[in-house]
């Protein structure tokens, strides 16, 4: 079957490798229908990674179809349409209980999070409770519907899990940073939770659209010092109630720390490419830092699915563009230039 | 009048001043009637803030008797007998409204902190919304309830605003870092809110039975990598559903942070001493990290003064050693060498 690897910066390729099987008990073998490329996989395709090794962050968001499972898997079944969450819970642990599959303690941390997904099979461990099942087939569902779909595999759950870790409530002015899909996900989240306002730090005209489609009713354009100082001055002085992290920088990081009235959280979903930071610096204002790997089951299971299939949101609005897993190098170099917001990768129908 | 001033480390003293007067139309003068020592004011004392000036950390917390009153005071009067938060909130800001008047964006943010309060009188800033009534005069109060009221200046609501921003819920695991009169006060708090489990980090035998008596379940005496050992091994290697900083050493904030379960809240509200963190490290764990400066008159007004009034809760036992004003100096160097947990020092009756 075919797998896309990271080969070094700026190179994606497309090897054969041996389809995968049932390793574990737990285990379920997934056929691809559609993947995507994330922004944390752009990190070692820019080079920003020093360390990235050959293969690495080669997608880890999909749906598909189970081809087969392991002995231990009751929740799924072969022939079923599931949502792979880039997350492996057991659902069990305290972690879990708790509402935090993103830092499962019932096994092995290294095998939390998946890898590789851009392929035509993967095989995904720790599958029982964590697979989130589709009704009926992808044939069933308009194109719209199958990117939204996907969407919940780990952008829509991330920027929903940036609104809930920063306690978005009913009526708050809430800042995003960052438009990527994540950011503009975040957007959707701040408004179901109840938002009046959403300020969206963005500096990209089609994101900017879709942000204001999403339910933003700020824009700012600036960065840095004096992005902080436009969001003090749109919210009279008193900063925002919450502020969602969605990029990871050191900018980003610090700018949403700084737009945060004080005792208000700051949700950070980007994975964290920081320096260290004085928390000595943020003890006075009370500040709240929170966040990490989404609740991406919790998520879809209690509310972000019936939220798309009822069709209250379009989180597949994000995917801009779609390419053949054949053409997995242009669908990162188009997202890294930004010519998409995020690229989908058709596999199979 | 007489007022305590730091002289240098290791060495408090007394000095004759002017009685203050108001300045301010929001000002409210009060004759001190007990004051104390806060382990914040023992950093300098003992030499670690390299910075410390000739008055620094003089006492920041009080109960006494108004005065004098500006023009602009409508919620107390003179004669009336008050606890003197050591935030200063005008009430009315977003951080005020948001219950974080420890960051109070109503005024010039220098003066949102109480200074210089172990003397017979202070002159106290901001007092409209701040100051909290006690009904009565001192002399209706046994020594044991006029402790508890002083406790209510500082000590028991940051103890509860640990608990509060680390999201304690009734039936949860709680650890308390740090024995303390705070991290005592912090037990006080989780039973309040419900915990179920109450792990204390606890060395000193006194202070280990004061936090049995107000509710602790479990006393690790380990520090550093063995202290987190204990706990996670006390919690079947889950970790703590809440960690309740209360020291301010990088010390105590790594261990904190690192007895959390995934997804749990780290509440600190220990003068933070400590060097640059890397963020980047609990992300993965979705750590989120809480506190500052206590919301003392939110607390006290909602909550905490009718407990004590009610006998429900006895804070003032931290205060294991009285002393004159005169004897100030011996007051820190007891508190400082653990000869007393917190040391009360009695004013005026």
């Amino acid at each position: 079957m075919k797998t896309a690897v990271f080969v070094k910066a700026g190179q994606m390729a497309i090897e054969t490798i041996e389809k995968p099987s049932v390793i574990e008990v737990d285990d379920a073998i997934i056929r691809v229908v559609r993947a995507c490329v994330c922004g944390s996989d752009l990190w070692s395709y820019r080079g920003d990674d020093d360390k990235a090794t050959h293969s690495a962050n080669s997608g880890h968001e999909i749906i598909g179809i189970v081809e087969e499972v392991g002995s231990a898997i009751n929740t799924v079944k072969k022939g079923d349409f599931v949502i792979a969450p880039f997350t492996h819970g057991c659902g069990h642990c305290a972690a879990c209980r708790a509402g935090f599959e993103g830092g499962c303690q019932g096994h092995d941390r290294s095998t939390n999070f998946s890898s590789g997904y851009q392929a035509e099979y993967v095989r995904y461990a720790h599958a029982d409770w964590s697979l989130v099942k589709i009704p009926g087939q992808p044939s069933d569902y308009s194109e719209g519907m199958i990117a939204s779909l996907l969407a919940l595999a780990d952008v829509m759950p991330t920027g929903y899990h940036a609104a809930r870790v920063a306690n978005v409530q009913k009526g708050d002015t809430v800042a995003v940073v960052g438009d990527g899909a994540v950011g503009l996900c975040a957007v959707i989240a701040a408004k179901m939770l109840g938002a009046k306002r959403i300020i969206i730090m963005s500096r990209h005209k089609d994101r900017q659209e879709l942000a204001l489609e999403f339910g933003a009713t700020d824009i700012v354009e600036e960065r840095g010092e004096e992005g902080v100082a436009k969001v003090l001055e749109l919210t009279n002085g008193d900063g925002v109630d919450a502020a969602l992290e969605c990029v990871g920088t050191q900018l980003s990081t610090e700018t949403a720390l700084a737009i945060a009235r004080p005792g208000a959280a700051t949700g950070r979903v980007g994975v964290p490419h920081t320096k260290d930071i004085n928390l000595s610096d943020y003890f006075f204002q009370n500040a709240i830092i929170a966040g990490g790997p989404a609740s991406v089951t919790t998520y879809d299971k209690s509310v972000l699915l019936k939220a798309v299939l009822d069709g209250e949101i379009n989180p597949g609005k994000v995917f801009t563009q779609s390419y053949s897993l054949d053409d997995i190098d242009q669908a990162y170099k188009d997202m890294q230039e930004r010519k998409t917001i995020k690229s989908m990768v058709v596999v199979s129908k």
